[in-house]
């Protein structure tokens, strides 16, 4: 690049250009005033893909949907304080997906921040606990620098999303300058001595176990986990997690059961419990009486490596130290059931997804107390990749869908939601319809935020009065979803028994772009 | 209370009924499991009224509606971090309004925070940037009294909204004990020699102005502005506002202009600008060499008081130093437009709006670029109040409007929205369905971010080309607005044209319930 172009670059133009050149290839975007010369620099840079999102919620899930696909951050683009906030939820998410995501926010120019305009807000205090890394770009000649710096920093050491605000005047003035390259660092590689201290550990105990999360779910971090089961320990996956590689020729490892009672009971007389790619198991909240901490009594809980590590290669460190022959023959046959009839319910729902989800499709599973039974049925289905809602932030499934969809548009996704998660973020539904995104939404329609009707009875918080149940049901109004995706363009059809369903489904998954079924199942 | 009662008081119990002691009335809540006790204590608490919203930024713009209407805090229940980035933009718009409001955000409990668990954040963190006050209630013993505290510090010395985290084993523990009744704080009184020397300034002042907000924007306030104005000072309000008294009877003041240019232009002369109740003015946005304070070259800004001050009580003491008469005769007689023809525009539905506008009616206002006809045209209409976007972050209205509505239910409140507006938010619907809500909603349907194509000509980012035209235009599918609105319980209808608006809008104000109009505007 010659000096004469550098001149004529604004401080937008560079930040964006040097995402492009380190390989960001998608921005999820609502812009504002702030952010018209981003949209301009969008508007010029044919590498990078920018979808428009009516609500920034959907913009950050997708970005982390379509991150979780490639392995590489996307970009969002949010307008001030408030739209970070209004996307905030989905990059706590993020952050606990391990995602590497590059949130660039606007801000007031730099010389109009003292004056307390409206839309004036901390936007560093607020973005900075969700950030793994996060700086303003407040002179231009520093814009496509610290892009580079924010790319960088989103791979970790444990990934993550990265904060980089943008005041106008940088992003108007020119002055700015491509950021130097950088490259890709990588996740951190097994210790020898952790490992040989594992093994002699397995050997000595009479129930190990180890828990994964990471990369030890792809394909091939599974075929490892085969390795280690082969030697005698228990192999189980995080109850949540970024993505796993599933069904027909793929390990199945155990999950670690949501509820602490049952996790504490499904690990009864472990006496090791090794960790890969996370951290020692946590009960997902508190309740009276009941231990936060997933450790059996007596169990000694051994680190391999957290979510910084690459923890297929620690599988694969820890199965050659344990002499497994390398051959893995433990994988799941390809096996589907029978059409299901009669009641629609969870189960029902999950035979069918079993049955017509096509190889190589993605899912995302926001379907809280509905998602088991589907997650369950399609572990011997056709080869595909399944991504959990790992922050508990209930709004993730349709934008997560709509970003793993845009990265890889010639495989179908399935999102798989409840009534009440999918309100959230229903908007995505515009963005899925404006992209024609292969995206299959299964939403499961009982008119109840359900899981809390099983909460209030677990924290004993006592027999729900009108007011209780009142504040957990969505009834009164029912809500139409075939109306609410119909009027964001998306083709949608009511199911309520499983016949219905299953035609639904076959249908659904055979057509071009995204389509909805609403999948009336029971409350209780 | 006798210690026996004192003794079976959750946390939770004790926080909720310390809150309705003090004359909290409603609860706008999106709760999880860790506010599980806190459904349980409102459930017991006949004296609040809890509504359920789908979507935290329905609650947080439901709370900001409902004290804006009564001048008491409302509560809203959010759930851990994640729901509070949910409410925050709404949260911020009413930190810009000066919106007393009591945030009770749910956390894990004490012993379960350390662990991180999926859902753990930093909620002080997170939160604090747009909270007048933050605590957490870490022991039981204390719910009550920061309860107390808590409603205390929403009055301010400037009102607005504070955050009280509740953590999960402090709401369901017992030990629970009310907070001490605490008196409501008041705004500060007019100062005497500032207010004589303002007067002085007045007297030597070839062109004087004042620009006021608060409390001189009610019925009141406004006679004494009327005052002020017979001395021969200028009147204008900001250009947002948390609320105004306006039509018949009322004073009318000028408004400040949105755009800095026109702003500008519309003061030069002036010499001398006083402030009541607000800040000197500034402007919304920065642009390229335009000003980003709105004060004219030579005029003098004196501060009377900020908005800690009862601006109303200011005005009537400047009005008296400048010896003004009691008696105010320059108030707007009722006037209302005949019925208007032809094509739909903002300025067509500001007629129809002015025809048909009930008497007592609040107008929530988050109608962007289409909102000032409407405005401008209801000056002269039956006695309403006015309440604005004060904060920017679009996506207020409906949920304004439904908060607002259940404050007064026996009036009717209009909210009008932009499309882009109204789809950040659009489950307030359903919370106005679900409440009978007296709403009458029209969106202006435009399919774009109109307002921002007004602003990339005017940042100067250049013509825009298709991508940043995509990222403007809600076109491509159209959102069908009949269909989103009935899909949550709200009838609706479109109108395209002048005549079918007005027979909707009449149809619509005599109607029991929400209703929805999708008016199809021209986009330029």
């Amino acid at each position: 690049m010659t000096d004469e172009t550098v001149q004529t670059m604004t401080g937008a133009e560079a930040l964006v250009s040097t995402l492009a050149d380190h390989g960001v290839k998608a921005c999820f975007a609502n812009p504002g005033t702030s952010e018209m010369h981003l949209v301009t620099a969008l508007d010029h840079e044919p590498r990078i893909k920018s979808v428009l999102c009516l609500f920034e919620g959907v913009a950050t899930g997708a970005a982390d949907g379509h991150a979780r696909v490639t392995g590489d951050p996307a970009m969002t683009l949010l307008h001030l304080g408030a739209g970070y906030l209004n996307g905030g939820a989905n990059i706590h998410n993020a952050r606990r997906a391990w995602t590497p995501m590059i949130n660039v926010i606007g801000d007031h120019a730099v010389p109009h921040q003292r004056y307390d305009a409206p839309l004036t807000s901390d936007i560093t205090g607020m973005a900075g606990p969700n950030s793994n890394w996060i700086k303003s770009a407040d002179k231009v000649s520093t814009a496509g620098e610290l892009a580079a710096e924010a790319w960088e920093a989103s791979f970790g050491p444990v990934p993550g999303p990265v904060s980089l605000v943008l005041p106008a005047d940088t992003a108007w003035l020119e002055g700015g300058r491509p950021g130097k390259a950088r490259t890709r660092p990588s996740l951190r590689k097994p210790d020898d001595a952790r490992i040989d201290a594992a093994a002699k550990a397995v050997k000595s105990a009479s129930k190990p176990v180890i828990i994964i999360n990471g990369t030890a779910l792809t394909e091939a971090g599974l075929a490892q986990a085969a390795r280690v089961k082969a030697a005698g320990v228990r192999v189980l996956t995080d109850t949540f997690f970024p993505r796993q590689a599933r069904g027909a020729g793929r390990f199945i490892p155990d999950r670690m059961q949501y509820f602490a009672e049952g996790a504490m009971s499904d690990l009864g007389g472990a006496d090791l419990m090794l960790i890969a790619g996370t951290q020692v198991p946590v009960a997902f909240f508190a309740y009276p009486g009941k231990p936060s901490l997933l450790l059996p009594e007596g169990c000694t809980p051994m680190v391999l490596g957290g979510p910084e590590t690459d923890s297929a290669a620690l599988l694969e460190a820890l199965a050659d130290a344990l002499g497994v022959k390398k051959e893995v023959t433990d994988v799941a046959p390809l096996e589907t059931p029978g059409m299901p009839s009669g009641d629609l319910n969870a189960m029902t729902v999950g035979a069918s997804i079993s049955r017509h989800m096509p190889e190589g499709a993605f899912v995302s599973d926001d379907g809280v107390s509905n998602g088991l039974p589907s997650f369950l049925m399609t572990q011997r289905a056709r080869p595909h990749d399944w991504m959990m809602l790992t922050g508990g932030a209930i709004g993730q499934g349709m934008p997560l869908a709509l970003g793993a969809s845009l990265a890889a548009p010639d495989r179908k996704t399935l999102c798989i939601s409840g009534d009440g998660a999918g309100m959230y973020t229903n908007q995505a539904l515009w963005s899925m319809a404006r992209e024609s995104a292969n995206v299959v939404n299964v939403i499961f329609v009982n008119h109840s935020y359900r899981i809390l009707n099983i909460e209030l009875a677990r924290t004993g918080a006592g027999n729900p009065g009108p007011v209780a149940q009142d504040l957990l049901g969505l009834g009164h109004p029912e809500i139409d979803w075939v109306k609410l995706s119909e009027a964001q363009g998306v083709p949608a059809v009511n199911a309520t028994n499983a016949e219905e369903f299953d035609t639904a489904l076959e249908r659904a998954f055979a057509a071009d772009g995204p389509q909805l079924i609403a999948a009336h199942v029971p409350a209780r």
